[in-house]
């Protein structure tokens, strides 16, 4: 387990990390075979797909190897739950220099082993290849347990608009980060660790949700995709975010209005959601806004902030940011 | 669509790759909402992860994005096949360069669909990211349609060893590829363009094949995954295979013996299985061995040809490779 995954090789790295592996009740047939075969008693699958780069989506000196394990599969874990489903497995395409410590990886695999099971799923399989770029490639699985999936583009006029989970929390702490702080470490801690809501994604549709999305580009412009697909306009009010004490403080002393994070910040993944209107709605969720009417043109729907437009970007496009 | 992807932009470049899918049966739900939706009517579903990366796996000059996709979603649904499973659906991971021409990303998309629609598969859903190395994570779906999984540990003592597919071809086009050629078209086709038999893993499965595996790292490789997985020494038989008269004469104008091709050539996606003896296969089936018996020790199953140690490689590690 000393030195390098390039001195280990290929099949001894694979053994290394599927070794950590625990048995999931989820997974009839973890790595080790072609494939893997997991449970799927609803007789659909939701499945969705994430890419991250080392220097764009995480940093080795900013996060632990642990935590890029944690976030990244909560990433996709999240997705899952904002769809209505039950996460049940991933898988992990592994790109690695030959330099890399072998703990680096193993502590990764400890990360996304670890946020599975907080999201009661487990690491089903893989591959392993050598390159230049630490990236990884982290595909989710789900279950539907008999519901419909909650797609973006069920909005319905007059449904309230709600949130849960964190929002802001993640870009306050990219923001600390950048600025070469460490702290104040519980922002610090939601930049390297989100902590999506899973149990949210499936209750609210058992509560009736139209539209469902989980918050990784910013809430307005996730919101946006949501209006978009349904052909709704939406209106936040921005009284009704909670805005932390301190998190105010820390916008007052790095110079940024704490809103735009809360509005604007992705990496949080919280989940947002549209419900009709008279819902009720359990303890962690915020009624944050309404669908206030038809979009004037297919495909323009459209968020704005009390009445007015939002263009106050945290917004996220990976092939324009640097 | 004219330019680069970078010009295009990450949302625009994913409408431009989803725009070219057609509807599949498999897949309920496809692009375009946190997570895709793809049937599962066995209650179980088969998932498999590769990677591939320009350079390691992939030449540009050597392939077209076209071929590219089709070959790298062969790999994956050829995974699926190996378990006796019927493929539903892939999902695809993305890097690309900024500087990317468009055409290229559009191509290895046309090229994915197009394998999958031969497999009976769809594109289920993906993510496209800039990165600096263009790089493909690919997972694919199946199911199972009420059969077990045929695993690499069932071979059984007395087991005849049967292939089906091409063997060798793909090795060999890559030796003419590599030594500056583009001829025989058979064998650079071949190399560029593998034809997993499809068909054949849950065909397989149906007759009882004992162990089965998907033929990418060579077939004395691949078959020493099932020997070591099911305990048990295999023998193969050198005159049982087929070496065409076309493939001698290349391996005698290169100067390699083409047993070794057929032997220790992957990316042909052939498929390996064991059944009981007696076993009447159909004729696209070659018996090419027999389990001979025990491993000596737990683990150290392994895999002679004529008796004989077989140390011949084109067997491939990426990690030690270059």
């Amino acid at each position: 387990m000393q030195g390098t995954v390039g001195e280990l090789g290929e099949f001894g790295l694979i053994r290394e990390l599927t070794a950590r592996l625990p048995l999931t009740s989820s997974v009839e047939l973890g790595p080790g075979d072609d494939a893997a075969v997991v449970q799927a008693p609803d007789k659909r699958v939701v499945a969705t797909t994430d890419v991250l780069i080392e220097g764009r989506h995480f940093r080795r000196d900013w996060s632990t190897a642990y935590d890029v394990g944690r976030k990244s599969a909560a990433q996709n874990l999240a997705d899952i739950a904002a769809m209505g489903a039950v996460p049940t497995a991933i898988l992990l395409g592994l790109v690695v220099p030959a330099d890399l410590p072998t703990t680096w990886a193993t502590e990764l695999m400890d990360g996304l082993r670890d946020e599975c099971q907080v999201a009661g799923a487990g690491v089903a399989g893989g591959d392993v290849v050598r390159g230049d770029t630490i990236t990884l490639a982290i595909t989710a699985l789900g279950d539907l347990q008999g519901r419909d999936p909650v797609r973006r583009s069920g909005a319905q006029v007059g449904d309230v608009v709600a949130v849960t989970g964190w929002l802001g929390w993640s870009a306050a702490g990219l923001t600390v980060l950048s600025r070469g702080f460490r702290s104040p470490r519980a922002f610090v801690e939601a930049h390297r660790r989100p902590e999506p809501p899973y149990h949210a994604g499936p209750a609210a549709a058992e509560l009736g949700a139209t539209a469902m999305i989980d918050v990784s580009d910013g809430l307005v412009a996730d919101l946006g995709h949501v209006a978009q697909a349904s052909g709704v306009d939406i209106d936040l009010r921005a009284a009704d975010f909670d805005v932390p004490a301190q998190m105010a403080d820390i916008g007052q002393a790095v110079g940024v209005d704490p809103l735009v994070w809360v509005l604007s910040g992705g990496e949080d993944h919280a989940i947002a959601a549209t419900f009709p209107a008279g819902v009720q709605l359990p303890a962690r969720w915020r009624v944050v806004g309404t669908v206030t009417g038809p979009a004037r043109a297919a495909g323009r729907g459209r968020v704005t902030v009390d009445g007015a437009p939002w263009d106050r970007t945290a917004g996220w496009d990976h092939f324009s940011a640097e």
